[in-house]
């Protein structure tokens, strides 16, 4: 693992048995929202609250110092004022605590003062073979352990995607927004000041962990470079790697280095390290989101030959235009299709790519063009735009239902040819079909050039993958 | 108006009387649902159903030919098989129809035979001075006519947005989504085919129309460009026109030809068109409607300068990279704006433009900050970023009513300077603060880059303005 020692790292992750110091009785301390949503999410291991001025906190037990439980603590979460967080973490090492996350802010983050007393409790913690998150951070969420250790107001799903983010605000909002959109993560770590474990460190866990299919970043400034770039080599040959980086303006790195410390550094080395590792670089917060379902539900295109299914003619200019301006190859439609729809549509359809189904407001035909499109060795990606609007927007009530069900079965089309297939729908989740789709594992977006750049992203990742594999000695 | 002469045109706007020619009794014909959107939407001048096979349709009496009816017709709506256009436009000059709009589809875009009838349309109505929409087209809204003459599944609402739109299925989609959004329309028009009205004729109609603040137009192309350039100067000399104008790719150009037949011309030459006569051009759909109710809402900016308040620091530096690198003005923040805001805040905030009011999660601050920022000449323009979330998602709902509060007083901020502000939050309409917000003029986006596009808009626009002010002549 390239030098890597992840050491403890695994029990940020792993943890059999939680303390949680600074738990506290006041229902807006974090170290009272911590321990409620590690207790109501469910966490399996044991839980300690440690508080020497209660006996029980939310029902458990409560203990006076780490030193004093019974049972081993594989994790801390360290909730106390910044100038006590060194002493707590001398009692861990006492203790044997294997890792820890330090929610308290006051570090590095507000001057020297805090720089110092940060440098204090990373050397008590390597002492001690401690690795921990933060400090200044929201915690951790980790779906396989059932444990949210998080300053959230809502609980995460489970799902496939992991989510590292150097803001926790941003992470807190993020996780939000996800959640009342029903998507799930594997994990989510906000990464806080990164005194001990950086997004190195976290990339290579993410690489080997199986319930992970993508992870997505949010950052505004990488430390150490050369470490940073292992992680990405060796995490990108695994996985894909969506990244928000930002400060890439000089106004945005000023805002960067009053929030984070963070220095932003030469935009253009950012760019030329993600180019090199295959990193998807976004600079939109749902774009984040919209390429890693891709990535978390849809096979690999083989290259980059597009073929799309519209219900309009507007949609078909609106698709070509952005697929192509994103670099896209849109092959014209091979003439046994042609006579395969002819079959099926009224005589004045347009027999090209993009196929404009707008004579019909019948569900089927969509279908029909989508595994003749599947089928075919010209296109590797298929982009469906507006199917199943006519129910409502014509006033059509009578097809909701085969709308429905011709969305499942287009989605097991997926699964068949193993071809991706991403969908664009503006209305969002209001039409049923959507849900069906999306339960079905084929994603729909709010837009074709939202749509797009999931095309491109996953597109580019295929690409990178392909180029290793050439890179690889021949034996 | 520059050579323009609109002759009947504005009967297609503002009839006394409309007939429905084809009015059908089968609530699936064309003729029969425009015919009752115009009765069901409240059209309060004369209709009269056109139909030699019925006595009464939906309630109206039924007349067998457009010239037996009674009184005047100044509008008629045509929706008859293609072959029998020519004698119904024949049947309306006869009886003195002022303005026509031609559903039917077949004419010029279907090839050469369709192209011939087309022009014997033309040349029939123009023998008798009849305007008319279309052909090929999904009719029109105008909502100080209450006229809804479209074949539409939902009603629009009225509102200060124009919209004109080369694509019919495009119109409709887009109709249906901005309706579901409360976003409202002075006027709705399926330009079709083009064969009598252009878009040139009805941007100079809409200059005029007092209804009408701010217009949107999706175009694939357009034929005689001269006249274009006139009706734009004269047009965005009086207000504000937002253009998609797609075929800007050759895949999409040749997508444009094949649905609207329209030629998309070599992208540059729009590009400087619309740059010389201040057009805003956009690339995606929702950033037409973003754009627009900015402009139908808010005052215009005096210059480029954003003051910009966040809710925490991830935003501060999305929002300053995404301003700089529209090439908008982040200015520092003021010393006396400072010396008042810590008197409120944390000793420890940022000092800095963006305001970063992470600290507190108040909403009185924020209002403070507004005004502090509207006050000061410093700032032209005010963007607020993740205002109003505290109280779903730190899980404070004590607070929620404080929020929905003073959102309605900082909209009054903008009333009171004369300064326009642009909200962001993630969340769109989920929190009630938000709907405050729009209810009072400020409107709110879903995300910084979208804000960041009408923040864009705004500028441009009054920069324009600005600059038809130094040229006109000193007297």
């Amino acid at each position: 693992m390239s030098g890597f020692s992840l050491g403890n790292l695994k029990y940020v992750f792993e943890p059999k048995s939680v303390a949680v110091i600074g738990a506290s009785r006041d229902p807006k301390a974090w170290g009272h929202v911590i321990l409620k949503n590690i207790i109501s999410y469910g966490f399996e291991g044991k839980v300690y609250p440690v508080n020497p001025k209660a006996d029980s906190l939310l029902g458990l037990k409560c203990y006076p110092d780490v030193r004093v439980i019974p049972g081993d603590v594989d994790l801390a979460v360290i909730a106390v004022p910044a100038k006590i967080v060194p002493y707590v973490m001398e009692a861990c090492v006492e203790k044997g605590v294997k890792a820890a996350i330090i929610i308290t802010a006051g570090f590095s983050e507000v001057g020297p003062e805090g720089e110092k007393l940060e440098k204090e409790v990373v050397r008590i913690a390597r002492k001690g073979g401690i690795r921990f998150v933060g400090p200044n951070c929201m915690g951790i969420f980790v779906a396989k352990s059932k444990l949210n250790a998080a300053f959230t107001a809502i609980a995460p799903k489970p799902g496939r995607i992991a989510f590292l983010s150097q803001s926790g605000a941003f992470a807190g909002t993020m996780l939000y927004w996800a959640t009342m959109r029903d998507i799930g993560f594997s994990a989510a770590i906000s990464v806080g000041n990164q005194a001990d474990l950086e997004l190195s460190d976290y990339l290579m866990y993410l690489a080997d962990d199986e319930t992970t299919k993508v992870t997505i970043m949010y950052i505004e400034g990488v430390r150490d470079g050369r470490k940073f770039m292992k992680a990405l080599e060796y995490y990108t040959s695994k996985k894909p790697l969506i990244v928000m980086k930002l400060g890439y303006t000089s106004s945005g790195a000023r805002a960067a280095r009053s929030h984070t410390a963070a220095m932003a550094g030469r935009d253009e080395i950012y760019n030329a390290v993600f180019r090199k590792y295959g990193v998807i670089r976004v600079y939109e917060f749902d774009d984040m989101f919209n390429i890693a379902l891709a990535f978390a539900n849809l096979p690999l295109p083989k290259g980059d030959r597009v073929g799309v299914i519209s219900s309009g003619g507007g949609w078909s200019v609106e698709s070509s235009d952005a697929l192509e301006s994103l670099g896209l190859k849109l092959p014209p439609l091979p003439s046994h299709i042609i006579k395969e729809l002819d079959k099926i549509l009224p005589p004045f359809w347009n027999r090209r790519n993009p196929v404009d189904l707008v004579a019909t407001v019948e569900p089927e035909p969509y279908k029909t063009a989508v595994e003749l499109l599947m089928k075919d060795d010209s296109f590797d990606i298929i982009m469906l735009i507006g199917y199943g609007n006519f129910g409502r927007i014509s006033n059509l009530p009578f097809i909701i239902p085969r709308e429905d069900t011709v969305a499942k079965e287009i989605a097991e089309l997926v699964r068949k040819y193993k071809k991706p297939l991403v969908a664009v729908n503006v209305f969002g989740k209001d039409f049923s079909n959507v849900r069906v789709f999306e339960e079905n594992g084929v994603p729909v977006y709010l837009s074709i050039q939202k749509a797009a750049k999931v095309v491109r992203a996953l597109v580019n990742y295929a690409q990178y993958l392909r180029s290793l594999q050439y890179k690889k000695p021949q034996v």
